[in-house]
């Protein structure tokens, strides 16, 4: 033993993220004709782009290291109390939901439910939070949750704007709105030119505009009534948002009562912690006839085969996956683990209960007012929920001061004024602190409160059984249990999902998220107090520049869609400042996810098509051609590499080449990193920025549909284009820089998440992984070539990450389609691989690194033996229209029916590889028919009559 | 909102803990007739033993202000890097296990495995833990798994001293022994009468012994060779123990290959925190032969009714439970939770990893002994594994303190020697801080290693593949998993067992177990590094002396039954000192509980059963003339309160006096504690000691079976008789004492469940809790009482917390057993109630506090419907043969097979309350033959042929 070994192998981190050992390794590379995973990446990776150097990163910790590190990072937090408020409060999260959702990985290493039938569970825990929502919010519809209360803002004004008949460009924005959302709505308006205006509103409005933002309460702490207001802009045909705190929501009139159209914000204060910014979730509902508008996720209510009542995303022809460049958001994720949270904060305390919290919440804001004005403080509002903002002329800094020396954050809103936000957390020793602090006393007495007569709620809300039947710890225990047990996630079996990277998220990767000197952190907490944030960003920044060959990164995209928007936009920002404002063509190859159409358009830009060739790979001649049509107007070309197809294109070294000769900026989409790390850097092989997602390839749990982060790393050329923040202005970022998330950091509180990977893997590790994750890819491309046609490779027949199984000739002879392999796949314990993307009628497979050979040849063994039944049904021995995967997924209920009249045994149904005693997952309902759900929309809870029979 | 507010309803944990809010229990009161709580209790409660002050407690915290004060008192232990030993090591958890497992609901809220249908997954657990043991150890059989270390190596003399051919009364005991493990033993055996002799071994054997422990590797680290030591015990018929340590065993012989009839230790090192002293598993291994004499729990390879593999508890009439007076170990439990976490850890690792970390460890200690050797310090041994003694004459204690001022803590053996331990987590900083404590250079250059040539291990170990197949991180999740999800735990549903009081182990009182300040600790860390662990238990002991009105406590007894024999031996000890040591006679009633009338025999009694009359009551006549024919002799009277008919007895006042005017002590057993607290102290209505089971009353989950605490408290003229430790003396205690458990203070690490309980309820939460489980008791009474006969009853009709339903004369007409109905509940997803104990032929339901009306609901409506089942097959619908009952549980093999002759429909079978879609429990096997696997007894995992058809 010497100092500062390295991990021999028992320790190594990697052992244990790397499915398959040694042993295993080499019997797959045997399959593949190789000898080693060095022969194998020298031959799949092209020489131009291949890195052949060290990353220049710290060598791998054991995992105990890296906790201590990140211990350590966590002292040189402070955790004050945070009284500083602007939409991120203190908030108990209930152990039992902590512990049991966030902390739980059949919660967290869940995926989107784009299957239905296997995520029951979480789709009616997200049906919870979209009827909290509409509750709350006196709106008809809700959706499963946004990004943030600022995307979530700019989200409402894209919406209001092709939703108004006004022909106006002017959206009216309330000053007294959250700083950060005025920010995101800047940002977010400039590119489409629309003409942002921000007013006191007492003021008055303009005579025209098409859309109005009001915030309530607002950022002030001050509760206005807005119906005035909301009469004047529905008379000149705008649409009005309201961004209003669902806390409030309890004891205020709705925004739906006022006549809002659309309600916007977050669920932070939902029991979930303040991390630093995020993750959160935001949510956004709008009043009926605007439902079939609503950006984001939405969960509807439909029926099975059988008839029974069954979740699944409704609507999804609104989404950007689907409209491309016709797409009006590039939202593709939500926040569900937040979510999932915040509903369960609402299903446990019920209505009374979080009524009880607003009081609390208001009780001390009115306490602390009387205080202030006792000692002859003056406050901006007479009426106020939760914040007071005190005039204190030329003493707020000191005033601040003295409240941080008590262990309190205020928010020091300028020279002359100071806020105070009270929570469900705030106890009258803080307001002891907070009177010191001002040098006034306590008051005696009672204390009025202060919620104006005209706007008291007296509408009822969180009507439905499930607000008031879990209300004691073991009953909620039990509701999480059978939601959990409704879902298949990663700690059931694999989910093979091409392009979706669903790899280990390993405990100890987790284990800092819930520390409280993570949790518990205010983001915009004084920078004496951020220490230890900030060396982790900044490690972590510098690791991620690293391992991509750039030279800036930014954390704050808080999702792989906001990171495309952020990366598109210093595209657009240095065109602008080079005086070619003019380009605004963005090339991309037809193969393309639609979310990179859907984010250049938002970007300001116009999408041009290039075509990509029989192998899949950009057709070089038409990009010659399209970049000679658009020579002068060329802004940029975004490619995803390995491409969509899971293939190493050769000519991407070229590709740039010629981009950047004609004037245009290389953006390489992050999505298949997991390929690359290691082994070749986008950054140096001719990329001028990318995103990168973190709950990709940097071990972020998809968390069920989020949260994402999705990071902007760019070269340095670009990087004074990065994401600002209006009251975090980082070093280097131009303090006019705007938003594209509403916390500085995004969600700071997951980034140790990835922090501990790279650090845990260290080089060796990172490159091991992407090797054998490579060598997984074609592992299954060789055990299944001869049953399913593997469409695309690329050098020496290999394919890089992923492969895509053909389908479309079996489904022509046989009438099996891939819906039914990937409901089938449900019977034999899987999770589909990733349904017709790129290539409709496919099946794109990505085992990742992560998956031994055991549950790999698991895998392949299902795919073989549903090639043997569409093989029956092809011959005629099992009916076209009742066979086992046109009847997939069979549940428990269907297969102990006393009469069973299918052409198949029952346990051919639901036992497809030999009866186990253990570890079959039951899918609770049969297969759902989507289209009945989107005729008849229903997006809150049905009543319980209808799950009676 | 005032200051120091108690918590508003909102907040008040107790809202949660007890699951029927006010409005149910009101709904319950009418179903039996009473108007209020306080009035129910009235009735109930008799007169004479009523408390009705208040409880001297801190009013209610929440759970974020007990949290918050638990981190105050973890922040004042000093978390330093052990090095002490003597059997507790520093060991990495695998964070996926700590996760996983410890903080997981579905493992630690499990009961013992009773019904083994229901209990597959942590059978198959201790199975592993079984062989690992056995592999390690090189013997035939080994239990699953023992309180720990030092009750391991007491139980192994009683099994040498039963199993023995001499007549011999001694018992050799190497001097290298760790104290707390001959501190442990001496209590054992001084009631036994047996001649413990403590001898260096080098000075030779006695002519005649029963039996000889010898500890592999020494307290002081030396490995010797016993191979003659044994030669010569197995000369005059001894039997010999060696209490080894299972990771040296990876590197050393095992003691079956030197010879050794038995062998003890500890798991802790195998992954599982230290906890100031526990809980850990101990284990137990015999060689062949004796494997029916083993005590604890056993776990074997046995068929279920298709002939299917399936595991269950093995040889169960060895117990206790069985035997009563003729046991020889009141050992009920073991320490499952600790067995899982231990077994998985050589899962995870498998051999070859083992021997890695054994070598981590070996070559620090080498690095060490080289270290100190060069720098001239003598070391006592030449051959040693991971622990070295140095000889330091008048310099040892500078030598500890100057290692504890570099943050390591070494062991002071005495004032010339310090002894220094290795393990797994030892860095080379580490040991440059011991090097510096002793004033040495660290050594240069390779250093041999010190394991003596002929004990070096060269047999294979682990070698099932169930060693070798869940090494990634990935594979271990999803195995934890699968067997999580083969079980039933409180987490799916209610487990009304009575007697054993399985209500909620909230999420907040787990929290703190996991804290590195309270998990890191070892229980010799010195006394200024200790603070926060002091003062948490001094306030827990004085909290559970108020709620019990006793004088003192001690928190020592790491398990009911050895509480029992520690309240025992104070009573003997008492007695010995008053001069009268001819008082040995224990009256036991005839209902007790086997493991009293076990304890009593243990402590040196003669027991005397004393009747109950048809009421269930204690015979106050029979009781007047065993007392009167034994009134010299009398020791002591053992009674279970309220009895274990789940009756309030009114003569238990009278009882006290009648006893105590004998000159007898009155033990009052606490299982029943729950009916008690805040309305009756059983040191105020007369006993002067009881033991408390803190994972009954107070929380602590079962953990599958374990870890169980068990408290002794005592009035104030048995405190000086308390359990000691002679490395701990705790204030108050007599240095002379002798520990009932290895570890000063027995389980700490979980101490803070109960202080949190105790905490967070304050005196209100538990006087309500106390009524609402009685409450609930006499709902599920009421409402069962018209389908099955409540066999007992006591004021005005009343049970207690717990009522028996009597199934004999249904047994009788019908054929329907007990088990039957036990294993159709199963079906309709519960735990069944307490068989036949202590009325064979019925079910004792114990429904709790915790459990809200839907599912006390739920459950009398299956009970119900059972009885419905039952009279169909009395009236020959159905035959007794082939019926629901005699089927259960029924699989989903069994119900989706092609064929189904069974005279009801299938989904009657396993859908009987109607089909759901989620919530529904699998079990993995059909009804378990228990008798086949007595009869072909296999207790390691079975060869993977074994589970093929």
């Amino acid at each position: 033993m010497t100092a500062h070994e390295t991990p021999s192998n028992r320790d190594a981190f990697a052992r244990r993220h790397i499915g398959p050992d040694v042993a295993e390794q080499q019997r797959m590379l045997e399959a593949i004709g190789y000898s080693s995973v060095d022969e194998l990446m020298d031959a799949a990776i092209p020489e131009a782009i291949r890195f052949t150097g060290d990353l220049d990163l710290p060598a791998a910790a054991t995992e105990a290291q890296a906790l201590a590190e990140l211990r350590e990072l966590a002292g040189a937090n402070t955790v004050a109390t945070s009284m500083i408020g602007l939409g991120y409060y203190g908030a108990h999260t209930p152990a039992v939901i902590g512990r049991n959702v966030l902390e739980n990985p059949a919660w967290y290493t869940a995926y989107t439910p784009y299957q239905p039938e296997i995520s029951q569970g979480r789709l009616e825990a997200l049906l919870n939070f979209q009827t909290m929502v509409t509750d709350l919010t006196g709106l008809a519809t809700a959706n499963a949750s946004m990004l943030d209360e600022g995307t979530a803002s700019a989200e409402a004004m894209t919406l209001a704007r092709r939703s108004s008949k006004s022909r106006s460009n002017i959206y009216v924005v309330d000053a007294d709105t959250l700083p950060q959302t005025i920010s995101v709505i800047l940002t977010r308006a400039e590119p489409l030119g629309i003409d942002v205006q921000i007013r006191d509103l007492a003021a008055g409005l303009p005579d025209e505009f098409f859309g109005l933002h009001l915030q309530y309460p607002g950022a002030s702490g001050a509760v206005r009534d807005h119906a005035a207001l909301v009469e004047a802009a529905h008379g000149v045909g705008a649409l009005v948002t309201v961004a209003a705190d669902l806390l409030a929501l309890t004891l205020l009139r709705a925004p739906g009562e006022i006549g809002a159209d659309i309600a916007a914000g977050t669920t932070q204060r939902f029991g979930v912690p303040m991390g630093f910014g995020g993750p959160h979730a935001g949510y956004l509902a709008v009043r009926a006839g605007l439902e079939r508008s609503l950006p984001g996720r939405l969960v509807g209510v439909s029926r099975d085969v059988e008839g029974a009542p069954a979740y699944r995303l409704a609507l999804q022809t609104r989404e950007q996956h689907i409209r491309r460049e016709r797409a009006t958001s590039n939202i593709c994720t939500a926040q569900v683990l937040l979510a999932v949270m915040a509903s369960m904060y609402a299903v446990y305390h019920g209505p009374e209960g979080l009524k009880e919290i607003a009081r609390h919440a208001h009780d001390a804001a009115t306490r602390l007012a009387a205080g202030l004005r006792a000692g002859g403080v003056e406050l901006t509002a007479v009426a106020f929920f939760d914040t007071v903002t005190a005039v204190v002329p030329g003493r707020a800094e000191a005033v601040v001061a003295a409240a941080a020396e008590r262990g309190v954050n205020l928010r020091l809103v300028d020279a002359d004024h100071v806020s105070v936000a009270c929570d469900e957390t705030t106890t009258p020793e803080h307001l002891d602190a907070v009177f010191a602090a001002f040098g006034v006393a306590a008051p005696t007495g009672a204390v009025a409160d202060a919620l104006p007569q005209g706007l008291r709620r007296t509408s009822d809300f969180l009507t439905h059984p499930i607000f008031r039947t879990h209300h004691s710890e073991t009953g909620m225990l039990r509701y999480l249990r059978r939601l959990a047990d409704a879902d298949y996630a990663l700690d059931r079996g694999m989910i093979p999902l091409g392009s979706c990277t669903m790899k280990l998220n390993a405990t100890t990767e987790m284990i800092p998220v819930t520390w409280p000197e993570f949790a518990n952190m205010h983001p915009y907490a004084p920078a004496d107090q951020t220490g230890g944030y900030e060396r982790l960003v900044a490690q972590l920044e510098t690791w991620l520049a690293e391992v991509t060959g750039y030279d800036a990164v930014s954390v704050q995209p808080n999702a792989g869609s906001q990171g495309e928007l952020a990366g598109l936009l210093a595209i657009r920002g240095y065109h602008r400042d080079n005086g070619q404002a003019e380009r605004d063509v963005c090339l991309i190859p037809s193969s393309a996810h639609g979310t990179n159409a859907a984010s250049a358009v938002m970007a300001g830009m116009r999408v041009v098509v290039v075509a990509c060739d029989d192998d899949g790979n950009v057709d070089m001649i038409d990009l010659d051609r399209k970049i000679a049509a658009n020579r002068d107007a060329l802004a940029a070309i975004m490619v995803t590499y390995p491409s969509t197809h899971g293939v190493y294109e050769t000519g991407i070294a070229e590709l740039c080449e010629k981009v950047h000769a004609a004037g245009g900026q290389v953006y390489v989409d992050g999505a298949n990193l997991n390929a690359l790390l290691g082994f070749a850097k986008p950054g140096r092989f001719g990329a001028d920025v990318s995103h990168l997602n973190l709950h990709k390839t940097f071990c972020i749990p998809h968390g069920g549909g989020g949260p994402g982060v999705g990071p902007v790393a760019v070269r340095a050329h670009l990087a004074r284009y990065l994401p600002g923040n209006p009251l975090h202005i980082a070093a280097g970022t131009s303090e006019t820089n705007h938003a594209v998330s509403a916390a500085p950091l995004g969600s700071a509180g997951i980034l140790p998440i990835s922090w501990a990977y790279l650090r845990m893997m260290g080089p060796d590790g990172l490159s091991n992984a992407t090797a054998v994750a490579v060598l997984a890819a074609n592992y299954v491309a060789a055990r299944l070539r001869e049953h399913y046609p593997v469409l695309y490779s690329g050098n020496k027949g290999l394919v890089a990450h992923e492969c895509i199984l053909d389908l479309r000739t079996i489904t022509k002879q046989t009438g099996v389609s891939v819906d039914d392999v990937a409901k089938r796949l449900i019977d034999y314990s899987f999770h589909a691989p990733t349904m017709s993307f790129p290539v409709a009628g496919t099946l794109m497979v990505e085992p990742t690194e992560s998956e031994d050979l055991d549950e790999l040849d698991r895998f392949c063994d299902a795919m073989i033996a549903i090639r043997g039944e569409i093989e029956a049904v092809a011959q005629g021995r099992w009916p076209a229209g009742d066979n086992p995967l046109a009847n997939a997924p069979h549940t428990a209920a269907m297969a102990t029916a006393e009469v069973w009249e299918h052409a198949y045994p029952r346990q051919v149904g639901v036992y497809p590889g030999g009866v186990v005693s253990q570890g079959k997952y039951w899918p609770p309902v049969r297969r759902i028919d989507g289209a009945y759900g989107d005729r008849n929309l229903v997006c809150s809870c049905p009543p319980p009559t209808a799950y009676e029979d």
